[in-house]
């Protein structure tokens, strides 16, 4: 089978990577200059809008899917008229937009923060008066690792952050001081089976994920788990899910939502009996789920901005899984992850951590 | 960094799969119209003793291996002279030539069956007379899979069974009524650290192998290990080395040698810490070796012939790893190989091989 994949980077790399062992071949659309899963797959390179490069994706497509969803859902609607397409264009069209996101958790019974959508100085303000300060100003659409947000603690500030916004498809969320964020990440069938990875505890740093660490047995992973659950169902939906969540004061608030494989579920790679990416092509081939059960301890580390030497990390002697994208290296970028197996002793933590810091400030 | 292959069969595939996430890049040389390799690598088509394909091969390469053997060593050595060279000719030269083989392994002390070097048919009688019957006749070269072989029952089939294998470059092997078959993979830094895979115990049928099960702690696990240790040392060797040995009486015997990734080391891709692909790139490319301890029990089936239909083998639930390499069914041909990881009841494995044993047939 041939699978199209609307995007090229690392996370189709590592779609490709699990794929072809199944004997699934990729073929990518991507408008940049030499995307990273160009070294597992075909690539067309074009707009997502582009009706010439559509066509070329498209020709002998068995299926379609996403690794980025900030393609035009009428591009998504063209490919699904003539293509398979997983998951549908419904769910990309209530991931991209942080209103119709909040909405759709709201109107399945799941706690969001207050949030209201914001186009102007007007609402802003009507809207800072029902929310409160501390809250959080972002866009509505194509947002990504903090980037398109900042989090408004004076109402002195209100008018200079709408205009750096932006000024409009703005929405306005109540800040969430968070215990923790979490993650769960459910894979559901063409025949409607769902299956859940454990709940992950993630760590952020200036918007971007740091670290990733499966917490099987949490005490919210059963909620976490019934919320994705209602929200596949919902959507009908088939492929991997990810939903984000904050925890305080011990309760799950939903965050957002991607409809995709995500970051937080690198871990699955080395530490769980399938992972993100296999079950994901399982599901929008129509073909059985995989245990999403935990195979050994891991915990995840993103390597952002610079990439430790080779030798120092596998030096450190511990099952040290390490996965480069092939990018390169600028401040803030995603440039791979790693994973570390087993059992860990804090001071391997440590050296582990500061050949990281020491790349990324490198 | 960027790594040459020489060949690009599913070796060299799974080669790059590992190396891929590694950050190395990969270009194979081989003769073949579609290998199996390309996709996940730029391909060279051209015989492995054609100067311009070589020159366009070895254009940038940082080092180069093998995933097949029989290259020619002109070829071997014309690369080691501008190139780094990971098996070196050396080890090469020793694993194509079942003679030099066997004199290699009594030049260390280690135990061979009996054997003579065969050119015409009164060698093949003084062989006879010196190794009785029944006794392996071979083509000391080129063989694989069984191929290139006849075991002699009967003085009156030596001249026509000598004739079928080419009449000369033979070699006359006692038959060992062996008990088992075992292998024994190691690898080898650059800086000589050693490290070896648990010993596997495999099944042959007509001479291809069929199944492989690590058997960590076996009785002989010790003294096969040592072999390997040995012969690595002997040739200074960098990567993956792998050995087969025979079990006739509870003691080793020493079968042959490839200086390469090994079919009898698959299960390491889903059941050891490191693949053994991982860890022949490691060693080649001059890092840390990783650890090569069991991370899961694993079986592994190879798919000869015929792949049952996905849906099938994924809906069997368990924790199965599959692997397809893209080539085009054959009778007697390996197309993939299942890992099967876990616990595994008896019904499940019948229901499994049941499946095997329908596509080989189908």
């Amino acid at each position: 089978m041939k699978i199209g994949v609307l995007g090229a980077g690392q996370l189709g790399q590592m779609l490709a990577l699990a794929g072809i062992p199944l004997g699934l071949r990729f073929r990518f659309l991507d408008p940049s200059d030499s995307p990273c899963a160009a070294v597992a797959g075909e690539v067309v390179r074009g707009a997502y809008d582009d009706p010439a490069a559509l066509d070329t994706f498209a020709a002998g497509l068995d299926v379609v899917t996403y690794e980025f969803e900030n393609v035009p859902v009428a591009t998504a609607e063209w490919l699904a008229e003539r293509l398979t397409l997983a998951p549908s264009a419904d769910a990309l069209l209530r991931a991209q937009d942080r209103v119709r996101e909040k909405q759709f958790f709201e109107a399945h019974g799941l706690p969001v923060a207050p949030f209201r959508a914001v186009d102007s100085l007007e609402e802003l303000a009507a809207a800072l008066e029902v929310i409160g300060l501390p809250a959080v100003l972002k866009t509505r659409r194509l947002g990504y690792d903090g980037k398109g947000q900042y989090v408004l603690r004076h109402t002195r500030d209100a008018e200079e952050t709408f205009a750096a916004l932006g000024g409009r498809g703005l929405i306005l969320e109540a800040f969430v001081p968070f215990e923790r964020e979490v993650s769960c990440i459910g894979v559901r069938a063409r025949n409607g089976e769902q299956r859940f990875y454990p709940l992950t505890e993630n760590e952020h740093e200036y918007g971007i994920l740091r670290r990733s660490r499966p917490c099987p047995g949490d005490p919210l992973e059963a909620e976490a788990q019934s919320a994705v659950a209602r929200l596949m169902t919902a959507l009908d939906y088939v492929g991997v899910l990810s939903v984000e969540f904050f925890v305080h004061d011990g309760r799950l608030w939903l965050n957002e939502m991607a409809p995709r494989v995500h970051n937080s579920g690198h871990w699955t790679l080395d530490g769980a009996a399938t992972s993100q990416f296999e079950n994901h092509l399982r599901a929008i081939c129509g073909w059985p789920l995989g245990d999403t059960g935990v195979l050994a301890p891991c915990e995840m580390f993103n390597l952002i901005g610079g990439v430790p030497p080779q030798e120092a990390l596998l030096a450190l002697g511990a099952d040290l899984r390490v996965q480069l994208y092939g990018k390169s290296p600028a401040p803030g970028r995603k440039l791979g992850h790693l994973n570390l197996r087993g059992r860990v002793d804090t001071g391997l933590r440590q050296r582990l951590l500061a050949l990281i810091t020491a790349a990324a400030n490198g």
